[in-house]
This record gives C-alpha cells, sequence and structure tokens, in this order.
C-alpha cells in the first residue's frame, strides 16, 4: 500500500463503465481509497482493490448527504490516513463537478493532486446519438451551461447565449426546461431544434428529439428524468430520426 | 476477420494514449483498417492487430494530404472491403473534428455507424493543468470555439465571447492568438488571465500564463507552437503558478 498522501481527481465519463480512460483505471487500481458520487456507474468499483475503501459521498434517499466542505475534508483526511485517494466524479471533474474546490483544499493542506480528466457529458452524450456538437457550415462553436446554479436561479449565460449561433448544452438543467426553453423562444427561435437525453450512454438510454416550441410537452408526455443533457441548436438536426421526430413533434 | 462493413468514429483523447477509452481501445482491436490523423498519438495504433490494415489521412510536409471528401470516400471504399474500419481522430470526433461529415456520407451509402466519445482537449488539457473550466463563484459555462474557421477568418462567435463571463476556450487558435487577445482587449479586458498550452498531456507539453495585455508577447518569447489550447478566462488563476507567472508577466 502506498501511503503518501495524494488525491486524484479522476471523470469516470458519462455513465458506460468502457468510457472511463485507462489512465482513470490505473488511478483506481491504486487507491486506497475511493470518494464516490451518485452520478457514478458503481460497477466502475470492481476495478479497485478488494481492500480498497469504498466511501459515497453523493446523495440518496434517506442518507446522510456530505456538503462540499465535507467532501473536502473528507479527502484530505483519507489521504493523510491512507495515502492514495481516487475521487470519482461523473463525466469530467471540472465540468459543474466542483473539482477546483477539491484541488484547492488539499493544495492548501500541502496535499499531492492530479487529475485524470474524463469524457464529459456535455460533449460524449451528444455523440452518442450521433449529433456533432460542432459541424462545418452549421456551428463554429459550442457554449455548456450548468442548469443548476449555486443561486438556485437559472444562469444569466443562458440568455446570451440564446442570442448566438453557438450550439447550446444545458447539464443539470431539466427542471428547469420551461424556462430555459421560453428564453430562446424570446429570441424567435421557437423552431431551433433540441434534444433532451436522459441517461446517455447507460442501457435506458432515452432521447427526445423536438423543437424549442415543442420539447416541453414532449419531455412531459415522454416521462423523461434527471439525469438528462440538453442539447439546443441547428445541429441535433444532425440525428438519423430527427426528421420524423420532428413531423410528429409538429403534428401534435 | 468481421467483414461486415461498419465505420467507429473514436476519440483518442488529447495525446496521452493512457487518455483514450476502454471502448475505444476495444474498438481500436477489433479494427480491420484505422484511418488516422495527424493529432492522434502513433503509439494507439500498437494496440491494433497487426494485420490490421493502417492508413496515415493527415497532412504532412512532402506528402499528399487527403481532403475531407477523400476521407469520407476512403472510409466507405474500406469498409466495403474490409468491414470493421476506425476512423481514429484526436480529442473527441464531434469537437472540430469534421465527424459529422463522415457519419453523413457513410449513413448516405448505408454503412452503419457508431460513435466512442473521446476526452476533448477542450476540456481535459486545461484540467490537466489544475484549470477548470467551471469553477462556482467564478464561471458558471465554457464556450468553446474553433480558430480555424472554414473561410479562414476568426470566428464572429469570439468577438461575442469577448462580452461574457463564460471561459472561453479556442482550439486550433494560435496564428490566431493576437487578433484573439486584440477582440478582448477592445471589450476592457486586458487584465483577464490566459493560459497557452501546447502539446498538452504529452511529456513535452509547455505552458504560458499571463493576461490578454501580456500572452501575445509571452507566447512569441517563449516559442510556443501548435498544437495548443488556449484558455481565457479567470479560472486561469486557479493555476497553481498563476500569481508568481502573472507577476512576472506584468514586470516585463
Amino acid at each position: 500500500m502506498n501511503s503518501t498522501p495524494k488525491i486524484t481527481l479522476v471523470g469516470a465519463g458519462p455513465g458506460d463503465t468502457d468510457l472511463i480512460s485507462l489512465k482513470g483505471l490505473k488511478a483506481l487500481r491504486q487507491a486506497n481509497v475511493i470518494l464516490y458520487d451518485a452520478l457514478v456507474n458503481e460497477e466502475l468499483l470492481d476495478y479497485a482493490s478488494p481492500d480498497a475503501l469504498r466511501v459515497f459521498v453523493g446523495k440518496r434517499a434517506g442518507q446522510h448527504s456530505y456538503d462540499q466542505e465535507e467532501i473536502n475534508e473528507l479527502l484530505v483526511m483519507y489521504a493523510q490516513s491512507h495515502g492514495q485517494v481516487v475521487r470519482l466524479k461523473g463525466g469530467d471533474p471540472f465540468v459543474f463537478g466542483r473539482g477546483g474546490e477539491e484541488v484547492a483544499h488539499a493544495a492548501a493542506h500541502g496535499i499531492a493532486v492530479a487529475v485524470v480528466p474524463g469524457i464529459s457529458s456535455s460533449i460524449g452524450v451528444a455523440g452518442l446519438q450521433g449529433i456533432p456538437v460542432t459541424h462545418r457550415g452549421v456551428s463554429e462553436s459550442f457554449w455548456v451551461i450548468t442548469g443548476s446554479t449555486s443561486t438556485g436561479t437559472l444562469s444569466q449565460d443562458v440568455r446570451q447565449a440564446a442570442r448566438t449561433k453557438a450550439t447550446v448544452v444545458v447539464l443539470m438543467g431539466l427542471a428547469k426546461l420551461a424556462e430555459i426553453a421560453s428564453v430562446f423562444r424570446d429570441e424567435g427561435k421557437a423552431h431551433l431544434p433540441v434534444a433532451v437525453i436522459q441517461n446517455g450512454s447507460l442501457p435506458d438510454e432515452r432521447i427526445v428529439l423536438g423543437t424549442i416550441g415543442t420539447i416541453v410537452d414532449q419531455v412531459q408526455r415522454e416521462g423523461i428524468g434527471a439525469p438528462a443533457v440538453i442539447v439546443i441548436g441547428e445541429v441535433v438536426a444532425q440525428h438519423q430520426q430527427f426528421e420524423t421526430a420532428g413531423l410528429n413533434a409538429l403534428a401534435v
């Protein structure tokens, strides 16, 4: 057991265990302690040593849920007591994963930190569905925004994004879908294509394809729930089922 | 050998061979033909079967370079003649990788296509340097823009992005760094932190930390070359060497 204190933030990817990187896998195998979130596929823990301590720090009904400060402290505490700690996070550690706070806290305690990036759902979940976040002649950029800000209100960035040609990807935004659609409607974009993808990369993945004007009703009717990725932009029309879906949506 | 025609777009990640996903690796192992770019680490080809055909389709001095239409046609031709084809691309296939065009062309020829997302340099290269593209209280979003548009001019999205609080990441933009900096200066952002990272994730990786006002001179003085990732935003100040670097830059 390597007892030198070290914290490695590892991005687990969108959900499919095969979407973790080789480097992330190696870090998991060497870990003495693994702290993991609700969005992480627990099958990944099978790669860890049988002796490794597995600590769930996500939110679940009926269990104590850890706030970010507690997680920061646990990371430092376990690094000091057990050496190699892996902080396993869904997607990429720095895409709305609060990884930056964990790095800063560890550094303030003089503990070495390494980062293993992951496949972010913002790009990968759309890609697995054949939706390119950029596409020549259609989109020269993509803008990834959190739907869940620290204040609980919709990020002002969404309003600005609605005025641009960027592909807009909103993570953790399903609860605010109606508000987001309203912002885009205000910009005259009722016909802009939208995809909402639940449980991307997993066997129970579901997708709804529509437009700003139709998507709220469609998501409600289909009973789409979190976690979901919202992709807004002309690139969504590249999805091979888009045309049919769009016609169906309009016919409703 | 599986001779059913199929094209799998695989994202190889930023350069470090360990940043490919397990799923990407499995696709490589099963490929009968691999078409790869200049930005792909060729050591990844060692994972392929010894019998697999390796076809370089990138740009190199003194060699014929393939245009996108030729690549599209090669993909279909090899899928028809050899079955399983992997199209191995740097980063993620859909982040300025023209993967969308390859998918569309294959689909038009009735060939099955699969996509294996990769770790995009836009997120991962910054992350490996300890720069979080999002950070609570600092940035609620990040906007990824190509520096190399189809017309050769700077994307208008850069000007719009300079007016927002989003972290701005420009890929393939080193040749336009002065123009990009000028756009941000016009918005009164001369003191905004900037990082330019060359060969991210590779042993010869180099980083320059500065501000909009200093970065052009710094990059020139340090002789930073392509490929490079440009990260613009307050999050860059999270880099552990930023303070010192910033002071040095200001002292010049």
